[in-house]
């Protein structure tokens, strides 16, 4: 078992000298300089995590966490509760959105009940990493237990290191949870220093009444609870999930092994501020795939410091956005590894 | 020969009861309604073109045009003109950006000589359609003659004529021509009515003093040409390229064949304003790959009332933001065809 501690010290920096190196690289490519875009700073983020200016094939597995969470019963969701469960299957079984758009871009993805209410029954698709049935409501008290964050986090971390030993080089994370949005915006609140406010927004779809429940709920579990905001392990135990948490941890399981991690929409961006701030130097593993409808979510990015990639209105999770991604990762590489030179192709360089 | 006015005459609208039917497909899939932004947006459009809701498999082609304008005489570029020719050589290899990223978005190219300064060599990946050695030096007279701006427009009309015959359901378009952001600056002014200065950029990294002599000569073409900005064939025959020409052919060709164009960048939605004030119906055909770092570019679509897919700070041409953005419809498409509804499922439904 891989504990925690072990895993954010392991976490190097990403290579600089590697990423100068492929810029060079692409600067001789046919084509004006940097005329590319973010396409070429991603080939050289990419190389910088791998350590080299030719990374191999990409090998892709999206993790897509499932978890319930007490404060649903605050009615801060336009769906039941047993949505939750009822995607897991749909996940099971092939028919979801991330089902549809991993395939489309060539990832596998890996589904985990990180502790959905009722447990789900065997489905060799699912694996089960049950932390709890569910939070407990952190309106009235702390989510989970600090063992229990803990175990959420190195449920991830060994999961993480598992894929990578198994041949993946691209990892990717979406999530499922009703509430899950109402965890993420206090948590985002927390460890950003944003009011309740400016970081909770409708999720799945809710009427401007639940929105305002929403935030009153997430300002109530705030004074509740009084997580610390300089210890993370505090503010994930009192106001997260478990899938956030095991979120969390596959970051940092995929950091601390030298893979990038595409993380997909808001929920996911909040896994990012919790692995970030157990472990700093996480950050230049991250890819931003898109910027969510989720109003906190240029919140979290910013405070993360990520551009994302894409931006499309999505605001389904699931890992979509990740998986919508991952081509410009596919798109980047190849140009490092395919493109003619100048020299090679006989054209003119300006030097521009 | 089809001629231009007949193709004109045979752009339908597209149908927006059909778009209305995909829109329901959609809202019963398992995911919020209109959770995936977008990527439904573009189901329903590409539906809408297609005249059906369960549009067949993409078969891809991106029409990459290459041209020389006379007004690389005025120092207008960073690179020397002889660069069209060599790049579609390149183009010929395989060695170029925009065939790595075909590749990546499983799409044939198709390069088509427009009028390229030196004629090329017989290279059986180089289609000749040579309307001539290249434009003359729209700062002193007309780019070309109104004969010689139909030919080209005639051209890509034959040209998506063909593709379409052969199989294909998805064009894309791209472009290569040594000051071929001269030429679109110049007829994006006109035809927006935008001054020279808001729409004109530095094209492939050109520094101030070039940028202040591109601008110059735009504001002398336009004096001395006196374009007819109610004429769009009279703007294209006085300040526009061949390649311009035969891409806004490509656009009348592909709507008039009922099949959706992906522009990309800054020239190619020149020559989208072109086809699109030639035939104001061909925009619902259009599909805006991404938003380029050119300055005029914002300028342009605003005009022709599109969303770009992406923003990567892209500026290189050639079609390779239709390449990158081409995954995205495969995506919608797969989503619209693949995913589970609610009921199918056993998913509950908010109706949110």
């Amino acid at each position: 078992m891989t504990t925690l501690a072990d895993t954010i010290a392991r976490i190097r920096m990403t290579d600089l000298a590697v990423a100068a190196a492929t810029q060079q690289l692409l600067d001789n490519k046919t084509k004006p300089r940097h005329s590319l875009g973010r396409l070429e700073e991603l080939a050289c983020q990419i190389a910088a995590v791998r350590g080299t200016s030719a990374p191999g094939p990409l090998y892709k597995a999206i993790v897509v966490m499932g978890a319930d969470h007490g404060v649903a019963a605050e009615g801060v969701s336009a769906y039941p509760q047993e949505v939750t469960r009822q995607m897991m299957l749909n996940f099971a079984r092939g028919g979801a959105a991330i089902n549809v758009l991993a395939r489309q871009a060539g990832a596998r993805i890996v589904v985990v009940d990180m502790g959905v209410a009722e447990a789900l029954p065997d489905e060799p698709a699912i694996r089960a990493h049950r932390i709890g049935p569910g939070t407990a409501n952190f309106a009235r008290g702390p989510a989970m237990t600090r063992g229990q964050a803990t175990a959420a986090l190195e449920a991830g971390i060994a999961l993480a290191g598992e894929l990578v030993s198994e041949g993946v080089t691209l990892l990717g994370i979406g999530e499922m949870g009703i509430a899950n949005t109402t965890a993420s915006s206090a948590l985002a609140a927390v460890l950003t220093g944003a009011t309740p406010e400016t970081v909770t927004g409708r999720g799945t779809g809710i009427d401007d009444a639940a929105l305002a429940r929403k935030v009153a709920v997430i300002r109530r579990a705030i004074e509740v609870n009084r997580p610390d905001p300089s210890d993370p392990l505090d503010v994930l135990t009192k106001l997260g999930g478990f899938e956030i948490g095991g979120l969390a941890g596959v970051i940092l399981g995929g950091a601390a092994a030298g893979v990038p991690v595409v993380i997909d929409g808001f929920i996911c961006g909040a896994a990012a501020l919790v692995a970030t701030r157990l472990a700093p130097t996480a950050t230049g593993y991250l890819v931003s795939a898109h910027r969510s409808m989720e109003l906190g979510h240029r919140h979290i990015l910013a405070s993360l410091s990520l551009a994302p990639l894409l931006e499309l209105d999505l605001r389904l999770g699931e890992g979509t956005g990740a998986a919508l991604a991952m081509p410009l990762v596919d798109a980047a590489l190849a140009i490092l590894r395919d493109m003619a030179t100048f020299s090679s192709a006989g054209v003119s360089d300006s030097g521009a």
